[in-house]
């Protein structure tokens, strides 16, 4: 289970960051969807490195193929494979972690859970295993659009750079305007000079990431441990460097009066809506139709280019010096891989609805 | 699986807030654990409300009974059923919500869902529900209490009053030793007094608990999607009213710099150490021997005692007029019930890493 | 996982022989069915033992109660829990099985699996159980009977007097006309004297059920590990003494040649048939449109009133000397059991079908 | 989950006959255990066509590469993806298929589940997907292996020529001493001939494999829906022409009366033993430590070289006319399909059990 996701829309992921592939297989998509590489390279070529400055340095080039599940152009209803060879694998720059811990990162507590582990580029650990997710999200996405839901993800702060939007406002056009993708182009631009600051410096900065779904119909969601939002908490937490993880009016909330937070309803045509959407498009853990809007943040790239103290499998302390590329900040590449997450619950909850009703 | 959680320590939940009886199932306890219902009605009885003046007045026993599992007082291995009569059901309480929809309540998400609902007390969208599961909790601590591990938790904010305090030093007598269960007396009074005086005012409170889990072994947690944090994650937002998650340095340590953020590694004795805790715990979804560490926002009340416009289940607008008994402020009795949270899925992970070593 | 069973239409059963209750927890069907106590009754009553000399003397009530998901006669959507107290314990009858392994019961796999057991009337290993799954059943051949599926279970051998008939021609009444739930009435009566000269003797009899799902749409099952007919061996397997499990031409189809066996399709109407049915309405794990029917192998009851030797709990060889009430031949009490189990698969399968199309 | 089995050691399976690729991931395999392509290939070559004259000529290279989940040699424990390349792809024999339904196959069925399929060798429903099972059965053979359980099946009959032999007595090596994979060479003679008449007439044969896992522990399986016999069935009914499944006694054992069948506990050295094994090594649905012994029934194949009427998927009446290659007895490939389904259930319930205790 620990690599699989989704009651109906599974998704099985697999692949080390230095291994020979990985890959993602979805068991449960519909049947006669339109699908091909094309679509679902494009989602991958923005969770890309070496896209920009700002981001890691890496080549990879991501090349998505799919193996099987797809025929004349359209999905069979079986098992989609999505395979993506692993190429630019400089394992030697990896050589100091075979042994050494790194801070924050999962090198001891991988060793602690299995007794042995694939130290190159961090191995299943590795934020790389998110390709398999981007690519399968694509293919949520392509049935998701069908149904009239929209997914958008942003940078909504780095470091302590905030942005302040209606995010009812925001466009795909506006977030890929700039590599940081915040729609904002004065905060983007206070944001890459933070970005580069902290790479010359050898350091790396936290953030982030907000995300909304447009046109999902109220009643997705089931109650008690299926929750909607809890399984979009999971989804979320589920990401490297993930800490935190907020649904509507989240921790900000709590300061609010029940008199002030509640959401009124009112009748506009044919449908119920809410005056405001402090509950995230979420209530009692089902959509209620309005936008469903989250935030996650991520943690500063544990990855510094400075030397640290640290300790070896052996338990010696020792101390880690810097080596090879790093990522001075996730958030970017990490605005796709939220879309993804944000995808896959719901393409597997509109399933589950279909089914009851 | 809407009302499942868990791979190996499984807990089913049935029942609605005024239906006959609601209760746990437990399948997948080890066998041979010493179990009787007094142990888990302990737990059952700090979540209960009518506890003080500033929980809700509801009198609900909730007596809990073993109906199978148990053997002789020891856990047999097979399917604990745990069962709790509803009580005091004044029903006619809730003759307005058949129709109405109450404010950022679940009554039009259930309707959009099932096309029907059982309107009294919010039927399966009761907070009720959470007693099926302190009492399965009860059982998780009962096991991991044989293995060192113990959960802590409490409330650290109450709107705008927070609590600044070192987790490690919390204890169970100082959370219980006020009704609000949040370890210092002067910010607890602080807070009993922000309660009663929303009480008054027919409004309510949102929070924060804190949670910790002391003594939990290097290794517990899954690559991927399973991430002990994500399981985590999911666990507290399937929780009534919570609207936000972090573990470790959450949000806050989005404004860090990666190496402020880092936890370095020492030794101490036989054991790898970090020397902070940002991480709260977990390291690549898997703990690291550090006490784990989190915090959940549950967002205030949504039942005020104020008339507030809505519309009804005919698209009508309408006016919802107060009544009945509320709960100023979820957050004393929302802490055993995180508590409980955190114990089922401490209890899975710990079986499923035995199982593979 | 152990006491589970489905995907969407999701069973939970618990409880032991002589535990205070056992029951079934629903988790997945549909909202909006009428559903009453009296209708699961119905059932049950079919399951009862003491329904006839021919088996078990036991007096069980099996009054089965509805403790949630159903709200003013019509299911929610919400869990449904049916709970059954049980009554006439005898658990003295017992005493002899408390260190001693009764031959092929389930005495020495649970001492040998959990290194304890609740040894009274066999604990959770005792065919009381399959109560909980009747009355689960039962709720599925509500929700099946308005797709106009029905289904059928009778006794097709006792020992070596088999039954041949037209599966198709098989009624209801016929089934219930005997106690041996054989719908022809002569080879009825030879059962009915068999069971009782085996009950005379303090011996006991195997025999075959054979079932039949009418009215099934072609393109429930899935391809691959949930073929329709792999959850349906699985179904049949896991009850108490069922040693064997065929579907359409079994293992006497084994012995024909391709062109033979196979089925040829010709149109009738709007709808594809095949001229004869050895696939036994299953092709490729996917139901065809033709009657799904199967057969499965029940052993002789393993208790018997005679002298066995054994071993105890200790490993000393001894002897189980005979006492208390058994069932000279399950088979009658069976064919609604496998009912049940035909119905949940059923139930399953339709609405994962609903929910991919 | 259709193409998902097992709790812990999980296997998921994709492809189809003529596309590029297909696989199997194995999610919860243990780290540790040596793992190399070689050691998969043996178990591959086994289930190979075209390695003797009695089986489908078709040439499948089936040369697997482990994507991930081994590093130096060793499983990590993180997930191991096999792949397979299709190769040999001779798609125009099957254009005939495209529109007309193939009598006992499953073109109807995936039509009438998915409203449109992959025809090209049966797509998903073919046999060939098999290949990924017994890759990850060899997986869990490694595994298993070094626990002392070894598993072995054989074709015991076919047509109505029968194997009598003594399941202990059978070795690997008479299994594979002929290409029919029935360890008495005078019956293997038999059924050769048998099977050789039947292509030369175009026509085919079905039969039975016998399989036996010894060495197995003591409490391996799970009370009510989990029994390990029941986990047997349906990993055997899910084969491609499966038909029936028996544990122990079987069918045959219907006729027996208790005091007959009962098999009889004894005590050898400091294990508790059975004097016979009618039960099949499962007693309640748990291993008793006796060899696990089962048989699955195979119908002929339906792919027979002569016309048959049949209809196309616009619901014409019409003929198909003999075409391509076929297997005229699938039960020599068949044997070590059903050891690698045997194996992953096995592999399964080891990992469980060892989760409890």
């Amino acid at each position: 289970m620990a690599s699989s996701t989704g009651v109906l829309f599974r998704v099985h992921t697999f692949g080390e960051s230095h291994g020979p592939e990985l890959g993602a297989i979805i068991d449960g998509c519909p049947p006669g969807l339109p699908l091909d590489e094309a679509s679902i390279q494009q989602d991958l070529d923005r969770r890309r490195p070496g896209q920009s400055r700002i981001v890691s340095q890496r080549q990879e080039a991501d090349r998505v193929r799919i193996a099987s599940g797809v025929f004349e152009g359209r999905t069979t209803g079986t098992p989609i494979a999505l395979l993506i060879e692993n190429g630019d694998q400089r394992s030697s720059d990896y050589d100091d972690m075979r042994t050494k811990y790194r801070p924050s990162h999962a090198d001891y507590t991988y060793d602690a859970k299995y007794g042995l582990r694939d130290h190159r580029g961090g191995g299943r650990a590795s934020a790389r295993e998110t390709a398999a997710r981007v690519a399968a999200g694509a293919v949520a996405r392509g049935m998701l659009d069908r149904h009239g839901i929209e997914v958008l993800a942003w940078v909504s702060s780095v470091s302590d750079l905030e942005l302040a939007c209606d995010p009812a406002a925001v466009t795909r056009e506006a977030i890929e305007a700039t590599p940081v993708r915040c729609p904002d182009p004065d905060v983007a631009w206070s944001m890459i000079q933070a970005i580069e600051a902290a790479r010359k410096d050898g350091d790396s900065l936290g953030g982030v990431v907000t995300a909304v779904a447009r046109g999902v119909p109220a009643g997705l969601g089931e109650p008690v441990f299926d929750k909607l939002d809890a399984d979009l908490a999971r989804a979320m937490l589920s990401l490297p460097a993930a800490k935190g993880f907020e649904v509507g009016s989240g921790f900000a909330g709590t300061r609010l009066r029940g008199s002030e937070h509640n959401d009124l309803f009112y009748r506009e045509g044919a449908r119920v809506r809410t005056r405001t959407n402090r509950s995230g498009g979420v209530q009692g853990g089902i959509s209620n139709g309005e936008d469903v809007i989250l935030r996650v943040a991520f943690k500063p790239t544990a990855t510094v280019l400075r030397p640290q103290p640290t300790v070896d499998q052996d338990g010696n302390e020792t101390t880690l010096e810097p080596r090879g590329r790093h990522d001075p900040c996730v958030l970017p590449r990490a605005a796709p891989i939220v879309e993804a997450q944000l995808l896959l619950v719901l393409a597997d909850h509109w399933l589950r609805q279909r089914a009851i009703r």
